[in-house]
């Protein structure tokens, strides 16, 4: 950690300062510049005692240096994490493709489209039984009903299925469902809800939030683990930006930028980022080109009829002619699929 | 709704649109341009069926006319939403003033700074029991004690308190102690959480999430209101922007156009949103100019000591003298404090 | 056009708003819905007249239907365009690659660079002789020098140049040592530079501007091809927004909807976007796979002692090594390179 | 500057460090960490050097520590820059009110809302002659002609007046008609129209382009300084968000941290960055409560059939209106209006 002084700074303030933070324990390395003093503090992990010094007199600025996240960063972990559910890898040298309706509608759909998916190719089923909307009028989603249809989907397909969870008393419910739970991107820094799934044990798909730079996406993920979790399976799925046309700006850069900070798997949610059908196969195939992990899409049967976010679902026969393109691309970056 | 299509849409298209509208039993009125049709739709709230109609060959675009508030709009509820708590009026011509350390700490600190905004002119008092925190190695609160410390300090100055509620399971708790319960920026989507404050009947106040438009926090209100809660303020905070040197970026535009879209009343936060101690009189006194309904700031009697948002805190005596200025502005643009 | 009128808005407002449309000539086909009049009007190009009605009184908003861009959509012009410069092809089926030093810094570099590139594959050498930068204490380039030693570098190893203009008055001068002159990013909308560039006839590669949407970088294309040359290369090289690991964030989606929306050929800068060497291959195989007509990257003989942008240049092996992958992620969306 | 090395950096790799910024002339301070090694460097302006040092094996970040901006901060010039333009001073205890049509689109025009705005106590006309605009379809100015009728309504009123000149060709003619020369926001970033009307010693006003930190626009600012022209005044008008409801989102913190970080006087213009009539004047307050000294609005004797910027433009008597407010809030924050 680095305190910086102003310019104007006196020498008291100074030594004011180099006290203070004496007073917690820690050493100082005062660097006396011409313009301005720096002083550089070395101890073990004060980070919240001492930012709270940024208001004394004569501090211009504190600059940690040590990364916030410990778990979660690689430089504590530099091996890749895999995580296995059902039989499938995620975040090993196979690509992870997650496929399936944005909502559960009803048993003849979400089997008829997981009996699709997998034919193509897919490893895992998604489907949504309680669906967090922006409006209280859009689709809410069937709730248990929708978690026990989805179980059937991998009795008949032999898929393993990823779900949302909402709220942190169902977390118990849906973990007895499904094999990952999926905590979405508003809900990402929903602490309470974070500390029950790290609870849980269970894997766990946390999707990056709208507003959330990397950091917190990884300090989000150090919630889960720091309640003895470490499956957890990371998710970019757009930032909020001005640019209109997309409902969301897909921030490709994060995928080599989280491989570079944390061991933990990455996958690419191109549907939800985009909001516009045509994008989804050209950002899919950009996503594996990146190095991400593997992709989450949407399909369904009948888009045009869909409850939920049908413009952005994929036909069966749009993802059966996709994956075989993100096949050639995964061999391309010496990745299986 | 007007549906757009494309500019290379056949005529087969138009009525295969067309007939789909009719399906779900709505009118519509083409018009037919030089270059594009563009099709009217007059009927009840069907949006959710139309949107779904994005994919459809030959649609360009949809777009929506009605708002999808309609409870937390101004166009079915004219007049300004009067919140009363504890006899101070939110939403009248008074200005409220919410104060208070950002957490509670402990029983002295709470009633040594309660006592201190009161002399000043505050008339609610805030401190934080259950903290959000970014990082899970920062000071999460001291929990129900904070809660009775709350209750106690309210006992000792006569201020209603408001304090935030993170988790559903909490929320019955929290409003035995609070007069008004807060939803923090991080949870405005987190909608378990609003229809649990929903339910409860209790005043809450909402904050606008860092991503989220003003639209999205309306929307959030209605969560809230169709449980049959009205008693809604809203609140500004800021929102994620690239500009690093204030924390977020405070939108105070949002101010006027609240009061524009919304009958409920609106408060400003300005230290969560800039970060900086030296920012938060300055932008106090925009706030109150550009018709916002009141403000929140935090004050500790030892900003240098909080556990928790130090640097952006006030001194007492900060308070005092920006209170001072504040009625004056009050004054001026025909409010009173 | 659409004109929405206010749920409020009188039978005299609306009735004022029709006679307002009709006195410039345009029709009107009002449609009289359950809560809101909206009115379709029926026209030749008055754009500009009619988003001037945006104050009168009733009216909510006013919604454009046609695409501000005649030239520049591909409504207009259905089939891709393709550019020719010395005897490379941009926009075609064959990949386009830029390689070259950020700034040119001597003879002898650009020289050592530019037969590094060609034996690696590079098609077009790029390097900067006026350099726009954020501070003035900041190297600003070579001036005339610098375009001379592209010229040398252009006859000795037989790849044609691309460099930037950054002000009206050296177009010029620019065009008779380039092959392609370049509007950078803080240049997107300096109209004044634009139209020169467009009144050199001049093949022109325009860079997206940092808070430029796509529908921006498109009407400013439109400026450069209604002074006649439409012989123009978008550039997408990263938006701003609150993420800080990168320096700027890629927009890859831009690319398919750039394909979309326009038949001007798209490239793509990973390196300006990004600010760091480790990201420049991952999201140049991203931008190929996206659908990008090329890539445009920063190679240095020896990064460390670059006068500019020295942290995102490639070395000579690395830009050697990734052009091995761009060729196979080339052929697998059907390209050549 | 502070280089921070990476966790894994090796004995060998801080000493390449060291040795590195040893050969520029610069000395060393390391500091050993538990985990990491910083290098505080110490020595006179060697920044760029440094910060191609950026690609250095075992470096994880550069740190500046001085503010890049050394004639435009307050740190080398304690004192606030008071402008003289025609009597009327800027950066004083006197708020500058600067009102008039968005473009001058005829001599009748221009004298009748200059007349109007002097009534009201507005201190200097504006009016755009050269009007930079996205779409090329969109009125773009009268030219000389504007520049012209902008001098005749000085000699009528008295009021000095401002106009914006978009290219370098142009500034010796604007500046013998104008008193103030504006540099628009899309040009805030042209280096080569900063550097000309830097050479003009002319006053001039440097608005904040739309994705521009507050330190991109003090390094612009020193562009104009460097050529010998100290007399700048900032303007804030918004930024690029995600935000749509505004055109762009006024960031009034700007204000005060303007005020922090430089001597120079800032304005704001609340018209440009909403778009919107309604929110002027509240923002307009808010502005001047938050300490700006003065603002720039739109006004127009017949909004309804301006050429440009209708929708945002003031009538003569709501601005008349506005002033009062202005007046009373200039009081309580201590200035003259």
């Amino acid at each position: 950690m680095i305190i910086v002084m102003g310019a104007g700074a006196t020498e008291q303030e100074v030594e004011n300062v180099i006290d203070k933070v004496h007073s917690f324990g820690l050493r100082t390395h005062p660097i006396y510049g011409v313009q301005k003093t720096v002083i550089g503090i070395v101890g073990d992990d004060k980070t919240r005692v001492v930012e709270n010094m940024q208001g004394m007199p004569g501090i211009e600025d504190i600059i940690p240096i040590l990364q916030p996240y410990k778990f979660a960063g690689r430089e504590a972990h530099p091996d890749n994490t895999v995580i296995e559910v059902g039989g499938v890898e995620i975040g090993s040298k196979a690509i992870a493709v997650i496929a399936g309706p944005c909502a559960v509608e009803s048993e003849e759909q979400l089997l008829a489209i997981a009996r699709g998916v997998r034919d193509s190719g897919a490893q895992i089923l998604r489907g949504g039984a309680f669906k967090p909307r922006t409006s209280p009028y859009s689709f809410q989603g069937l709730g248990e009903d929708g978690l026990k249809f989805l179980a059937e989907a991998r009795e008949e397909t032999g898929l393993p299925v990823i779900t949302e969870v909402t709220d942190p008393r169902n977390v118990e419910m849906v973990c007895q469902y499904a094999d990952i739970v999926q905590v979405g991107a508003r809900n990402m820094q929903n602490f309470a809800l974070l500390t029950e799934v790290g609870k849980s044990g269970h894997p766990v798909m946390l999707k990056r939030g709208p507003s959330s730079t990397v950091k917190d996406l990884l300090l989000a993920a150090e919630y889960v683990i720091i309640e003895g979790n470490r499956d957890i399976i990371l998710c970019e799925r757009g930032i909020s930006t001005f640019e209109t046309y997309t409902r969301n700006t897909l921030d490709l850069s994060a995928v080599p930028v989280i491989k570079h900070l944390s061991h933990l798997p990455v996958i690419v949610d191109p549907a939800h980022a985009t909001g516009r059908n045509h994008l989804v196969e050209p950002m899919a195939l950009a996503a594996i080109a990146a190095g991400a992990d593997g992709i989450m899409v949407e399909v369904h049967n009948n888009p045009d009829a869909a409850l939920c976010d049908g413009p952005q679902s994929l036909t069966l026969s749009q993802f059966d002619s996709m994956m075989e393109k993100l096949r050639s691309i995964a061999r391309i970056v010496d990745r299986s699929l």
